[in-house]
C-alpha cells in the first residue's frame, strides 16, 4: 500500500523495509509471492485453472490500488465507484481464497460464483470494518494512521459520505484543524451526522 | 536493480518512478507482470510446465539479486561466487527465453539443456559487457553510474579481480580518488594491470 512509512506505524513493530530497506523489502515480497505460484503450479488437478484466477486477481489488485491512488485528492467520488475499488482491492483477495478450493474440486460454475460473493462481500466489509476502526479505535496500534490519511486525501465510506453531503463544512474542519485535534474533531462530525452508525451497518450487511 | 536513483541516471530519460512516484512504479510493474503470467496461462500445449519454468526463474533472479546486494561491500567475493550471481540474476532470465519455445514445443531434454546453457552464457556474457562499457565508454549516456557504483561497492568481475590481486593499491586508489577523479583513476588502473583485457575475454568467451 503505502511502502515508505506506514506500516510500522500502523502495526507497531518492524517491518523489512525499516529493518533493512525498500530494495530489500521489495525483493522478500517478489520472492515469496514467486514461491506462492510454484505452489500452485504443482497443484495437481486443474492446475491451469487455479492458476489463472490467481493471476487474474492479482490483476483486480494491482488495479483496485491504482484506483485508490487515483481517488486521492478526488472530491467528486460517488459511493459505487468506491465499493468498485474496495471489491478490486481487498474483495478479490477473499473472494480468490474462498474459491481456490473449488476450482480445485472441479465444483459447479454456479457453486463458486456464489463463494465468490461471500468473499467479496467479506473484503469489503473488512475494508470498512478497518476504516471505521481507525476513527473509533482508542489503542495505540489503531487510529495513529488516521492521520496521515486524511492528509494524503485517502478515501474511505465515511468521507465520501461526509464530502458528498456536506462539502463545505466537511471541508472547513479538515482546514481549520490542527494536526492534534483533526482526529477528535472528525470523529465527533461523523458520529454527530450518523455516518459512523450507517458505515457500520454497511460493513455488517 | 536500485530502484530509487539510477534508471534516470544510467538510461538519461525519464522512468516511472520519476515521473509518477516509487508505489506507481511498483503497482505498474507488478501489473506487467501480471499480464505476462495471464498469456502464459492462456498457451495452449505444455502451459504448465511453462508456467512452472517461468515462475522458477523469476525465483533465481530474485535470489541472484539479493546474492548482489549481499555481496555489496564484502571484500572476499570469489570469481566463482560472482559468476554464480550474474547466472541467477541475468543468466536465468536470457536462459528462460531461449528455452520456452522449446517447452512449448515439447523438445527433448537434453535439446533444452543445451538452450539453457546458450541463454546462460549469453546473459552472463552480456552482463559483463555491460560492467566493462560502464568503465570504457565515453558517452554520457553509459559510464556515469559508474561513481555510484563504486561508492555503493557494487561488485563486478574487474573490481573483484583488482580487489584479490591487489588489495591494498586498489584500496588506496579508491580511498585516495575525489568524485572527480575517480573514473579515470579506476580506468587507468585495470586497463594497466591487463584486467579490462581479460574480461574483455571473459565476456566474449
Amino acid at each position: 500500500d503505502d511502502i515508505m512509512d506506514k506500516d510500522t506505524i500502523r502495526h507497531g513493530h518492524e517491518t523489512i523495509h525499516h529493518k533493512w530497506d525498500t530494495s530489500t523489502a521489495i525483493l522478500a515480497g517478489d520472492g515469496i509471492y514467486t514461491l506462492a505460484l510454484l505452489v500452485l503450479n504443482s497443484i495437481d488437478s486443474n492446475e491451469k485453472e487455479i492458476s489463472k484466477c490467481f493471476n487474474e486477481v492479482t490483476l483486480d489488485i494491482c488495479e483496485g490500488q491504482a484506483l485508490d491512488k487515483e481517488f486521492e485528492n478526488l472530491d467528486n467520488i460517488t459511493e459505487d465507484l468506491y465499493f468498485e475499488m474496495i471489491k478490486k482491492k481487498t474483495g478479490s483477495l477473499i473472494a480468490a481464497s474462498a474459491i481456490i478450493p473449488l476450482i480445485y474440486a472441479k465444483e459447479d460454475i454456479k457453486i463458486i460464483d456464489l463463494f465468490r460473493t461471500f468473499g467479496e462481500c467479506l473484503g469489503k466489509g473488512f475494508q470498512i470494518h478497518d476504516d471505521l476502526l481507525e476513527i473509533t479505535s482508542n489503542s495505540d496500534t489503531m487510529g495513529k494512521s488516521l492521520n496521515s490519511d486524511i492528509f494524503e486525501g485517502k478515501q474511505t465510506i465515511m468521507f465520501i459520505k461526509a464530502n458528498n453531503r456536506y462539502q463545505k463544512r466537511w471541508t472547513d474542519l479538515i482546514a481549520q484543524s490542527s494536526k492534534a485535534t483533526i482526529k477528535e474533531n472528525i470523529s465527533s462530525f461523523l458520529y454527530e451526522t450518523g455516518i459512523i452508525d450507517e458505515a457500520v451497518h454497511i460493513a455488517k450487511s
